[in-house]
């Protein structure tokens, strides 16, 4: 089998990949609906693709895979091999996971990072109701995860937050914004967290999405005060999102710390660049995201790496769409004990559900999704009901 | 003063950054010739800057740092920061390193990496050959650095030069072709080696680009053989190129073994991932691009962290073309007394040099280059001699 095309068509706002071969089977990809400017870096790994055999995924991705990096520069190559890996899986009549060891698990938890409505304000009712409509949510997740800190609008809303630099106009989202945190600001966080904890108990879990921007020593005091709360973890407090290193050796200090969990990584691409956060100890819970770490093998090796480091394993996916939901599904249905749940994903519309085929009507039930039996990554797109949202330039994407 | 608009325009191979202001002040920044299809990710930035001031150069890269990333995904960055601190230089009426701290030598001293004949062939007498014509040149060069192993066609040309793959499809030019060194192929190493330091004696000092692709073993067999001839270093024999990730701890292994120097570094993107190999003395030489590492500024303070732990400098600039000659040119001359020389670059064209406006007829003189005095990095492209080398679709790049 050769590959003769590589596509890529911005549908909604999700870059989507399509990988055609000579045939007649096909594999699809899906990137971030964030990263809706990726299309062109997609597409520049098409002449290396074209005359591979797609089946042989690791020697295609031996040729493109050192020219993805930190995120977002990991997604074209992540959405590559996961079309790769769905014309495997065709080709060999199997599901995906099959083809990764296997699963070990039947179904697969999820928390909810992505389920939201608008917060009606930064102030701690707000978050509590926030947190309530969370947990009633007919899904019934077993965790939520709220952003605060430099990760919300309370950086910019709760007055003297902190003491850094006020950016003025807006720039990407990441590390621009950093300071030492206010007394108040801190209190403002704690009163947040109380109130959270109100309403959940030990019923649904709360994890926090921090940062990036905070310093270590304010990263410190709070995760050492939160510790009687129990939280599932603290993410992205020091780095994370779309910071381009690691700093695993302050990572270790704030670890060392404290016994509240520190989750880090969904914007490092590659095992090579999490080596020294697993091999350090340097945090608790990692939480690579398949569509950005290089793909899912790469989440998968990875996965095992941690757990031999007894570190555990909640990939992120916030964006990645429905087909992102299947290789998520894939994937973490073969990943080691050390899997507590992936981020649940949303797509960029919601007609996405109308076009695409192979999930249930209920995707979510007590919190864990159902694998998805057919070849492949399990999914597909109804190429009739897409047209009307393809642009003129994608008109021949779905095409043989 | 403030940004009205970015533009990029492809002229010969080289992706040009043209920043425009209100106050009719410019600034250039020039992209390696062999990342053509950068210009995408360049425009990817425009929004974000336009309005700012590019006088405040660190307001703006904090806008736009955190979105580039390992080579080639830190070069959009980092020569729309070259052409900020042109305009900056412009604005005060100074060439640029009178804003980088001011000069320390009056010259530079640069390398040959890149003024190449095509060579005989991959035998030692080739080699031998091929440095006499180098030694031989106008410019006088100190040093010249030569391409072997996975670096060079000897991986294909030599039989049986190494026990991997062999990668019958070529792909992009890094990580891709790696396997064990065979003896064969390691005497011939040797022999080349040989050769050339008969040829060149100590009067021109010869340094090796040697990968990536090496396993630790061969390189500490290589580096501690290869003693006796002074080499001034083996360059990227682990990682390096467009290799995503670092490996500082492999490295260090590498450097502990042998007086023979170790450099790399010429894909790292920000201080930040260059931290642990000067940390931990990893190498004993580090070799970033102001064109990929995040620019300028970037490089000097890196130059400094280096300085203070006894790790030489010899930045890279092998495809900068001319505006990156001038870039360098400001930089090298505040950086400190670790620097050893930048690697003098090529242009993607011949009649680059009648169109760069600024400099002197012979540039290289006994392997040094004059300071440019002129305000901003010094020089400037001339419009009407660059018309036709635009492309349609850049027709108003030279506009104000």
């Amino acid at each position: 089998m050769k590959i003769t095309d590589l596509r890529c068509a911005v549908i909604g706002r999700h870059p989507i990949v399509r990988i055609v071969t000579d045939e007649g089977v096909y594999g699809l990809g899906e990137v971030e609906f964030t990263k809706t400017y990726l299309k062109p870096f997609v597409l520049h790994f098409r002449e290396a693709l074209i005359g591979e055999d797609p089946t042989d995924v690791e020697r295609c991705m031996l040729k493109i895979r050192q020219r993805g990096s930190f995120k977002p520069y990991g997604a074209a190559v992540s959405a590559i091999e996961h079309a790769l890996w769905d014309i495997a899986g065709k080709a060999a009549n199997v599901p995906v996971y099959k083809l990764l060891g296997g699963k070990v698990r039947d179904q697969v938890r999820v928390y909810n990072g992505s389920i939201r409505r608008k917060r009606t304000g930064d102030k701690p009712e707000d978050y509590a109701a926030d947190v309530k409509w969370m947990a009633e949510q007919p899904q019934n997740f077993f965790m939520v995860k709220q952003g605060i800190s430099f990760h919300s609008n309370m950086k910019d809303n709760v007055e003297d937050f902190h003491y850094g630099v006020r950016q003025t106009r807006s720039g990407y989202h990441g590390a621009m914004d950093q300071g030492q945190i206010s007394e108040r600001g801190f209190n403002h966080m704690l009163d947040c967290v109380i109130a959270m904890k109100e309403v959940l108990g030990d019923k649904v879990s709360l994890a926090l999405d921090c940062g990036p921007g905070w310093f270590l020593p304010d990263a410190i005091r709070f995760a050492n005060t939160v510790e009687k709360y129990n939280l599932m973890w603290l993410e992205d407090m020091l780095t994370g999102d779309y910071v381009p290193w690691v700093n695993p050796q302050a990572y270790r200090e704030l670890t060392l710390s404290t016994t509240t969990p520190i989750h880090t990584g969904e914007q490092i691409y590659l095992r090579h660049n999490f080596k020294e956060l697993i091999e350090t100890q340097a945090v608790r819970i990692i939480g690579p995201d398949p569509a950005d770490i290089g793909g899912i093998a790469e989440l998968k090796w990875v996965a095992e790496h941690a757990y031999m480091h007894s570190i555990m394993m909640a990939p992120h996916g916030t964006a990645n769409g429905l087909l992102g939901l299947g290789a998520l599904i894939n994937v973490c249905a073969t990943l080691p004990a050390n899997f507590i749940a992936f981020e649940y994903p949303s797509a960029s519309d919601p007609w996405w559900e109308d076009i695409v085929i192979g999930l249930p009507k209920q995707i979510v039930k007590n919190s864990m999704v159902d694998l998805l039996e057919a070849p492949g990554l399990g999914l597909d797109i109804d190429p009739v009901g897409a047209k009307k949202y393809l642009l003129e330039e994608d008109a021949g994407f779905f095409e043989p």
